[in-house]
């Protein structure tokens, strides 16, 4: 019975998750959504999208690598992409969050998922530039969707939203195409600034 | 190109289950869940409970069961535990959506999602009935957290939280043994009406 108190521990620990708010908004525009449902929804497309991954993934490993993928920023926060500042010392932050709250599980639980997460962070592997791929083209999905919200309140270039894809085709090439249709277009509508031109 | 978009239209029509709240307080106490915050949570107990499971399951099975399981609520609502007259028409406002959203995907992967939930619905399955444990478990979680507040503002009676678990154990007897052990606290506390004797 110890064991499974310590593992409700953590489930109730990462509730707080629901409280951590991305700077995407949902696909309606009226509100920005949290990290707890957007690691569901990453999940859901890991499993029904797993056929474009570019190289053979294990689904239930990567799954779990997406639900867990942000849970640190219970206590580090969520860093916005584009927040110069902030990405200086996410890291550090993000590492004590992990040791902390992993920590709350059985040992080899606590590894399991530490070294999960360490692996979706370094990218390195069939399943972290998967996932690394999802988590990169949900949110242009809602964007999109949302009329560019998020893109117009942060005034974000082109440039900036292909830098920070660079590697998304090395997880998926055609979720990156369909991902660039759709940049594209607003960059087309005005919603994101068109600098590739110098 | 054709198959990726149907999948991504449904990937996106799923974004509305972020809207659709339940009865349950997250830990906090300060809002209500939502559908999506209910199914990661799930979907991340799934992964990490597998062990305390009664049978043998498919834990990638089980997590995409539960991810999925309320999708049908975008159409058919949240319908409350204890709620006669919403729970007569259930059945079929569920039935008419789970043809309608899963209907989006691609032949194959509406079959295969289609049969999941009803799967998840029927209960006959090792996975359907872990799924279902962890599916009352969580919210006996979280209403423990928040002082009870769910049950109190229902005035939940304990004979119908047995009722409604009667087949927990079937999922999970260790499960069940720790959310009972939360129940009768609240039962003591006064936050969970004790009707057993009469």
């Amino acid at each position: 019975m110890d064991r499974l108190r310590q593992q409700m521990e953590f489930i109730l620990e990462v509730d707080k998750l629901k409280n951590i708010t991305r700077q995407t908004y949902l696909s309606s525009g009226e509100r920005k959504e949290n990290d707890s449902e957007h690691s569901w929804h990453l999940a859901l497309m890991c499993a029904l999208l797993q056929e474009h991954a570019k190289e053979k993934i294990d689904v239930q490993k990567t799954m779990l690598m997406v639900l867990i993928h942000d849970i640190v920023e219970i206590d580090a926060g969520d860093t916005y992409a584009y927040d110069q500042a902030g990405n200086a010392t996410k890291r550090d932050r993000e590492v004590r969050a992990a040791d902390r709250i992993f920590g709350l599980l059985p040992e080899d639980q606590a590894a399991e998922l530490r070294d999960l997460w360490e692996e979706f962070e370094q990218g390195k592997t069939p399943e972290a530039r998967f996932a690394l791929a999802l988590d990169k083209v949900q949110p242009v999905m809602l964007n999109a969707a949302s009329d560019g919200k998020s893109w117009k309140e942060h005034q974000v270039a082109l440039s900036q939203i292909l830098k920070r894809n660079e590697r998304t085709p090395e997880g998926s090439e055609p979720l990156w195409e369909y991902a660039k249709g759709l940049v594209m277009e607003h960059v087309e509508k005005g919603n994101i600034k068109d600098d590739s031109e110098g």
